[in-house]
C-alpha cells in the first residue's frame, strides 16, 4: 500500500470529471480571479510584484491585476500572494484548508505555458483541490493543532498534483512532482495577521509548480512522500493521520463539495456571528448608539484564532471576531472596505469593538454560533445561526457570488471589463485556450 | 524576552568578527566552490540549470560552474542545489547540520547584488552560519529525531540572516526576515537519497535570499518566529528545545567552530568507519581478495541513516555504509569518483559490499567507531578511531583542503584556473568585490 502512488495514479488517469467538480472549479475560478483583481491594490502586492520585476524573466505567465509577464514559477508565486492576502478565499469547511489561492496560480501558470484549453485547466484544478482537500481531511485536527498553517502545507501537493496534470506527468513523474513538493510543505500559524501569511500560499503556488516542471525534467523523489516512514503523515502530523480520508472511494466521493465561498473577507471562523450580527441589524434596524454589549456564544477557535480586541490595522481587523461583529452591526458588511486601516480607526466602531464578548463551548461546531445583542435601554435580541453562508450547508448562489466578483472587480476594472472577464470565466469549459480570460485578468 | 529579536540585533550589530570566525568562512568558501564546480557536470544539476534558463530572469546574479547569469533568487536556488548535490559540504558536528549549502548561495547572491566587498561577503557568512547552527542546537536532538532535514529547516533561517546582513536590514527588518523565512522551514528525510534532498538546500537558500529582499521592501512577519506560541519551537520540535544554546554568549562562544569539512563525498555518519577501513587497508597493504569480513561497531545512527546493503546508484551508494566501507578497501579514497554508478556496479566492490557489516551500540558517540577486519585466513586486524577527519577535534588541514579543492576542480576547470580561483577565495578578506571571485567560479 502506498498512499501517494494512489494518488498520483488518480490524478493521471482521471478522465470526465463531473459537473459538479468542473462547476466548483469555474465557481472557485470566478472567486479567486475577483478577490486577486481587488488585492492587486494592496501595498504589499505592490511591493511583492515590484520584487518580481526587478528578478525579470521570460515573459511567458500573467499575473492578475497587473501588467507584469514573468515566468511561471515567479506568477505563480505572486497569484498565489493575492488570492489570500485578503483572507476573501474559499475554505474547506472540514479543515479550514483554503485549497484556491496555492491549487489556482499553479494550474494557470501551467495552462498558460501549455496551452491547454478551459476543460483540461478546469479539470487540473478540480484535480489538484481534490488532492490538497483529501491530504487536509487525513491530518486533521491534528495537523492544524500543532499550529501548522494547513494552507500552506496540504497547498503545495495539491498544487503540483493540478500543474502536473497539466504538464501531463504520467504516474511515476507525478509521484515524484508529489515527493519534491510534500518535503517542501511548510507555514506556521505564528505568522497570521501578517504578509507572511499569504506568502504561504505563494510559496505552496510557485514551489508546487516548480515541482511539477521538475519532474518533468527527470528529477526525482522518495516513492510514497505522504506515508513513508519519515514522510508527511509522520513529520507534520505524529499525533495521528486517516489513511482513508485521502484514498478511499476516490472519484466517486468528492471532497471538494466540502468547500465553500467566502461572503465576508476575515477569517472564517467569526463568519457565524457576522451572519447574526447582520441579521439581528437587519430585523431590528439596529444602530451602534442602541448598543450596550454583543456576545458570541460559539466553538473555542473564535478565540483561540481571532481574539483580537484591539487591531491596529485593516489586516489586523481580519483576525478580530470583536472588529467583525462591530464593523457588521455598523455596515451591515464584512467587505474589503471594512477592513481598511482607516475603518479600524474609526471611533464609533472602536467603541462599539469593546462592547463585543464571547463564551466559548466545545460542543458547538464551527459553523455555529448563538448571538445575543443587549440594548442600552436593557433589551435583549438574539439568534441562532446552524450554517454560517457560504458553508457547504448554506452555499452563495450564483447570484451572490456575481454580485460579489462585481462588487470587487468594478472598482479596479470598470463595470464593462467586469462583465466580460465574469462572462469568459462562467463559459471557461467551451474556451480553446485561457487566453481572453488571461488577458481580461491581467491589467 | 524574544529570542529571535536577540538573534536578528546580534546579526545586525555585530563589528569585526574574530580571526576564527573569517578563518571559517573562508574555508568553507574554498570547499563550496569546490564541490559546486565538480557538481555542475552532474545530470541533475544540468536538469536544475535548463529549468532556470528557461524561466529567464535580469542578469544579475553568478551560478557557480555554469555560464548562466540568472536573478539572486534564481542563482541562490541553483548555488544551494549544486553545493549539496553530491553530500561533500561541510557538517555542524554537534548537529548534523550542513550550513554552507544554504547560507552561501543566499550571501552570494546578495553580495553581488549590492557590490559588497570580500570581509563584508566573509562576516555575513559567518553570522548567518552561526545563526544556522545555533537554531540547529537549540532544537537538537528532537527536531531531527522527528524526521526534519536540519540542513532545510534551520538553514533558511541562516540563509535570511546572512543575505539579510548583506542588504543591511536594520533590527525591525532582520526579525521580519527572519519570520519570513522561518515559517518556511521545511524539508524531511523521506527523500534522502533522492534529486529532492539538495533541493532542501536550494530552497532554504532561495527562500532566505526572498525572505531577506521581501524584508528590505517592508514586508512583514511575526515579532518571535522562533519563541513564539506557533512558532519554530512550538511546532517543528514539539518534543523540546534548548533556548540557552540559541541565545547565550552570542560573539563569544561561536558555535561555527564545531563545523567541519569532508574528507569524503558521502553522509557523514560513516566517516570514522571510513578513516578506519583506509587506516587498516594502508598498515597492512590489505587487497580485497583477502577480506572475509568487515565490521564496524559504533553509533545507531549508522544503521538508521545509512544501512543501503545493495545501492543501485552512485548517489544511493553515498548512503550506504556497506558500499563506502567496501569503496575505502578497494580505493582507499571516498571522493566522487568511488560514487559513480559504474563503481557502485563494479563487481570486486559489490562482492565486498556484502561483507560489511555494523553493530550498534548506543554508548558510542557518531564520531567514534571499532573497526574489525577479518581475512580468509583467520586474521583479525583492528583499529580505533576516536574522532573522524573533518571534525572539529581533528580538521582537515588547509594543506589537505586545498588538495580536495585541486581535485574536485581541476577536472572541470583545469589546473591554472583552479589555482587562481583558490588564490582569489583564499585572499577575499582584502577584496573590492566578488567579481574577480565569482568570474572564475563561472563557467
Amino acid at each position: 500500500m502506498n498512499p501517494t502512488r494512489t494518488i498520483a495514479e488518480f490524478v493521471v488517469e482521471a478522465r470526465d470529471l463531473p459537473p459538479v467538480a468542473i462547476d466548483e472549479a469555474k465557481r472557485t475560478l470566478v472567486n479567486v480571479l475577483a478577490i486577486s483583481i481587488s488585492a492587486s491594490e494592496h501595498p504589499s502586492s505592490k511591493r511583492f510584484i515590484e520584487w518580481a520585476r526587478a528578478e525579470g524573466a521570460t515573459e511567458r505567465s500573467t499575473v492578475i491585476g497587473s501588467d507584469l509577464r514573468t515566468s511561471p514559477r515567479t506568477a505563480a508565486e505572486v497569484n498565489g500572494f493575492l488570492a489570500h492576502l485578503q483572507d476573501y478565499d474559499d475554505t474547506h469547511f472540514p479543515t479550514i484548508l483554503h485549497p484556491s489561492a496555492p491549487v489556482w496560480p499553479a494550474v494557470l501558470a501551467a495552462a498558460e505555458e501549455r496551452g491547454a484549453n478551459g476543460l483540461q485547466a478546469l479539470s487540473a484544478f478540480a484535480l489538484g483541490e481534490e488532492v490538497a482537500c483529501r491530504l487536509a481531511l487525513s491530518v486533521h485536527p491534528w495537523h492544524y493543532d500543532m499550529g501548522w498553517h494547513i494552507t500552506g502545507t496540504t497547498g503545495v501537493v495539491g498544487a503540483a498534483a493540478g500543474a502536473g496534470r497539466v504538464l501531463g506527468l504520467d504516474a511515476d513523474r507525478m509521484v515524484n512532482a508529489l515527493g519534491i513538493a510534500g518535503t517542501q510543505a511548510g507555514g506556521i500559524r505564528e505568522v497570521f495577521g501578517t504578509d507572511a501569511k499569504p506568502m504561504h500560499a505563494a510559496k505552496a503556488a510557485g514551489n508546487g509548480y516548480q515541482a511539477a516542471a521538475f519532474a518533468s525534467l527527470g528529477l526525482n523523489a522518495a516513492p510514497d512522500i505522504i506515508g513513508g516512514r519519515r514522510g508527511f503523515w509522520a513529520v507534520l502530523s505524529p499525533n495521528g493521520h486517516n489513511e482513508a480520508a485521502l484514498v478511499e472511494h476516490l472519484g466517486s466521493h468528492w471532497e471538494l463539495t466540502q468547500n465553500g465561498l467566502k461572503p465576508y473577507a476575515n477569517g472564517v471562523v467569526s463568519h457565524p456571528i457576522q451572519d447574526g450580527v447582520i441579521r439581528l441589524r437587519n430585523e431590528h434596524g439596529l444602530r451602534p448608539e442602541q448598543v450596550a454589549k454583543i456576545e458570541a456564544r460559539g466553538n473555542p477557535l473564535i478565540v483561540e484564532l481571532m481574539n483580537r480586541p484591539e487591531p491596529k490595522t485593516g489586516l489586523d481587523g481580519k483576525f478580530s471576531f470583536q472588529h467583525c461583529a462591530a464593523a457588521a452591526l455598523v455596515d451591515g458588511a464584512g467587505h474589503d472596505a471594512q477592513f481598511s486601516d482607516a475603518r479600524v480607526a474609526d471611533p464609533v466602531i472602536a467603541a462599539l469593538r469593546s462592547k463585543v464578548s464571547a463564551i466559548t463551548d466545545p460542543a458547538i461546531p464551527e459553523h455555529e454560533v448563538y448571538v445575543t445583542i443587549t440594548l442600552t435601554d436593557g433589551r435583549e435580541v438574539s439568534t441562532h445561526v446552524e450554517h454560517a453562508s457560504g458553508s457547504p450547508e448554506n452555499p452563495l448562489t450564483d447570484d451572490v457570488l456575481d454580485t460579489k466578483f462585481r462588487a470587487l472587480v468594478e472598482p479596479v476594472y470598470g463595470p464593462a471589463r467586469a462583465s466580460q472577464l465574469l462572462d469568459v470565466a462562467r463559459n471557461l469549459e467551451g474556451a480553446a485556450n485561457l487566453s481572453e480570460l488571461l488577458r481580461l485578468a491581467a491589467r
